[in-house]
């Protein structure tokens, strides 16, 4: 590609922050409340807070662009000090954006006012305790900032496991998964917040909230899905009881590469259908199978395994359409080698060619790295993002297809020059029984004169191509502010009053994370 | 026990039901839209719609006390027309009851119209097509009148099966299972609607409501779930796209005998969170398992396995303590000797005797047969309730001794005479890895002076006792009216306000079922 000239983000030191708006009697309360050191106006703190993770965040905060950041970040002890911080806010008419590891993606945690005087960010990662774990009763009571690396190795210490591993999962946290409905690399396993998530506390401009805490019950629609997702419009998740299992004593990490994408996408649906319990099941289309395929053959970890696919993929006469799959599995020696071996049944009717372990291996050496790679490739001008969805089986394929062709002709007409336009690698990332998830990755240079318009239009092709094919417009990112426009045909506009309806009880005047989850 | 008096229901022909407040307006109204064959305001069909089949509701339709009837019953036969009905009733300012299958157990077809002129019974069982079934795609997609047995019939004939079978499944409807959030006697297996609900279509007095049709999404609280346990508050559920999976080919069910309720419990604990498939696992309490033996040694089916079982209890030394539990596997052959196997380890582990297979025999023969004896009772002056709860497992053991014996004094200070109180018997219905749902039973000599105070009292005293040891309100039988005074204990007083706020989007006059799930 070409464009590989130096693009670094500019220092902090160069930006003047705007002058922090909250008053000085406010800063006492805030201060009285919480101790000086709790109350946070610094410009790397304030930068820090601005924005999420998501590629648009991070072109805006490379460049400086700090227009929108928070008047002071407070960093609340527990539940009391985060509803005493509610209350002042409500009363004075502050803005509050919850912020946890911040890894967010569709901008969710962008601190914009949105017309309240001042904007504070609360950030939760110093509620980290774990108030109890019960792994006779299955269940794990922890402050919602605690991150996923904490979390697990509580859990890991009595022998349990949450198993919610998304890519954020060194930096996010508890509160945050739950709030942004996020998905694990094990989800067919684990599940997402909707299945793990037991019981939820809140603090809200309206007290304190406690979700149902029994296992199950008929007694109404169940309050903590609606915390599920909730983006921190309803109220500040300061602790959760989530349901664990035993760690995992084992764990199979495979390999299979099949003719083309269909027979790809039906063992992945053979295998949820026919119930057999995978941790993992990714299938690279034949797009990103080429490319990790080019990218392997450079790298030092290219071994006689590798040779031997090659080998064999020839063979067998596959060609360009061959799609690789990765496969996991977790939990005892038996129920592993029971699962793998019908999982290879089901690849070996469809065709495919067993790689053996060195894919899995691969995938789990780089599990959490890629979100990373994006800084390093930002310094070089070249941009990358990933889109995402999910449908019925049904619609996978069509969904699949049009997507991309939406996306390489976005990259076609927004290119940096017409012989430098990109490429779009696609996979299969989490299954269900009755459908799955389909990301989209794209890595494009720079057009440096106009890459929030570049990547908008990306972004936008991307999305309208989701719903138009029955996609939903986020399988695991959310809808914060970046998926905003596409809500209401997500929801219908019923769905829309029923959600602001919520807010309103919740939050009367508007204070908690606005202009986010739900369209004005 | 004494008093097996003959104590028959009241023939319908002696009663005089109030005449229908219909004005003659609304009737030719609701004649062209649905056509006069489909609005009935004969006896048999007011009285039939009066109530559901809750011991309070039994007590009701036997007495005649029918000052509550719906003014007509009306038979829609899809979306459009019921939509109608209610744009009809919102501007009259009637209220709409919609009725499945009408065995709901906690009055929430109580056809109360609540300060409005008049009341509609919705009966939805003539909308019973099956619209689409998908074995590839894994979802079906029905109309919400389907009765239960045809709805496993139109699944059976496609290998598939959604695998909800309520003791009142021979007559319940889909659309009452996800308004009512009831459970399945294979739950552990097969889920609630919680689980199998893909997405709901409701007709509302604002207009049509779609839930979210694709597996998964991070746009905000999945609105499904909104309708799951929303008991005809905020819409009527028309059609629902649920979850299905191949039909099992093989079962296994049979029992084992525990030494006391603690061990049984724990070896159910074992199982869900060792996650082996169970279909099934009831765990009666000594005192059930006593009862049932007494009976079964009364029963023809009494065979050689009851003796030996008889012999090897006595060989182990099991006193009364004892308690039996009954387990279910469906699926593949493999699968089912894999699970059964495990099971069997972990009850040998615990000190369980084998029973064999004809405990699970006799259980399935009887799974449906149970609700229908209450009518054989009440004609011999016996009256019989269940009360059910789930709670985390740390709390069980005291939710279940407690209840017992709130019961037990309960069914003392309300008996018929000193020497013919009642019997309390309970079981561990349904289990999850975080807890389990307890069922009571009691069965007592009716005292026919008094007979609503006496049932009042013991429900009073159930209920109390659950909600003080942490249970819920109810696993499966919903809110209705029975439960509603602790409803606000369930779910906070903003929980409450986010009910009304929903329901207020939906049904701002609030002609949908009024008085029932949300207290006023």
């Amino acid at each position: 590609m070409p464009g590989l000239l130096a693009t670094p983000p500019r220092p902090l030191e160069e930006l003047v922050l705007p002058a922090s708006r909250l008053t000085a009697g406010e800063r006492a309360v805030l201060i009285a409340l919480l101790g000086a050191d709790r109350v946070r106006e610094g410009a790397h703190e304030r930068a820090f807070h601005a924005r999420g993770r998501s590629y648009r965040d991070l072109l805006g905060l490379r460049a400086g662009d700090l227009d929108l950041v928070p008047d002071a970040v407070l960093y609340p002890r527990g539940q009391g000090e985060v509803l005493a911080v509610l209350m002042l806010a409500n009363e004075a008419g502050i803005a509050v954006v919850p912020f946890g590891g911040g890894t967010g993606v569709a901008g969710a945690t962008l601190a914009d006012p949105c017309g309240f005087k001042s904007v504070l960010a609360l950030d939760l990662t110093g509620m980290d305790r774990v108030i109890e774990i019960d792994t006779v009763g299955g269940t794990a009571t922890l402050q919602a900032g605690i991150s996923g690396m904490a979390l697990e190795q509580a859990l890991k210490a009595r022998g349990a496991t949450l198993g919610h591993y998304p890519q954020s999962f060194e930096f996010s946290t508890l509160g945050g998964w739950i709030a942004h409905r996020g998905a694990g690399q094990m989800l067919p396993r684990y599940g997402t917040a909707e299945n793990w998530l037991l019981s939820a506390r809140l603090a809200t401009p309206r007290g304190l909230f406690s979700t149902e805490a029994v296992p199950a019950s008929a007694t109404g629609p169940r309050l903590s899905q609606l915390i599920v997702g909730s983006e921190g419009a309803f109220g500040v998740i300061t602790d959760a009881t989530v349901r664990i299992r035993s760690a995992p004593a084992f764990a199979d990490y495979r390999g299979y590469l099949f003719r083309d994408f269909a027979s790809g996408a039906a063992a992945i649906r053979t295998v949820m259908q026919n119930e057999i319990p995978a941790a993992m099941l990714v299938l690279s289309d034949a797009q990103e199978t080429r490319f990790c395929r080019a990218f392997n053959a450079l790298s030092d970890r290219q071994g006689w395994s590798d040779r031997l696919a090659d080998a064999r993929r020839e063979f067998n006469g596959f060609d360009d359409a061959a799609c690789a799959l990765v496969t996991g599995f977790e939990g005892t020696r038996t129920e592993i080698r029971e699962s793998v071996g019908r999982v290879a049944a089901i690849a070996r009717r469809l065709g495919a060619i067993p790689l053996g372990r060195s894919p899995g291996e691969r995938w789990r050496a780089g599990r959490f790295r890629t979100p990373g790679l994006r800084d390093s490739m930002l310094d070089r001008g070249v941009g990358i993002d990933t889109f995402e969805t999910a449908a019925s089986w049904s619609r996978l394929d069509a969904l699949h297809a049009s997507v991309c062709q939406a996306l390489t002709a976005a990259l076609r007409a927004n290119a940096l020059k017409p012989d430098a336009d990109g490429i779009v690698l696609a996979r299969i990332a989490h299954a269900y029984r009755d459908g799955a998830s389909l990301e989209f990755s794209v890595i494009f240079p720079r057009r440096l004169d106009g890459e929030i318009e570049q990547w908008q239009a990306i972004k936008t092709a991307a999305c309208d191509a989701i719903v138009a094919h029955g996609g939903t417009i986020s399988h695991h990112h959310g809808i914060g502010t970046e998926h905003l426009r596409w809500m209401e045909m997500e929801k219908g506009a019923l769905g829309l009053e029923v959600l602001r309806a919520i807010k309103q009880v919740f939050d009367p005047k508007g204070i908690l994370n606005p202009g986010k989850l739900i369209p004005r």
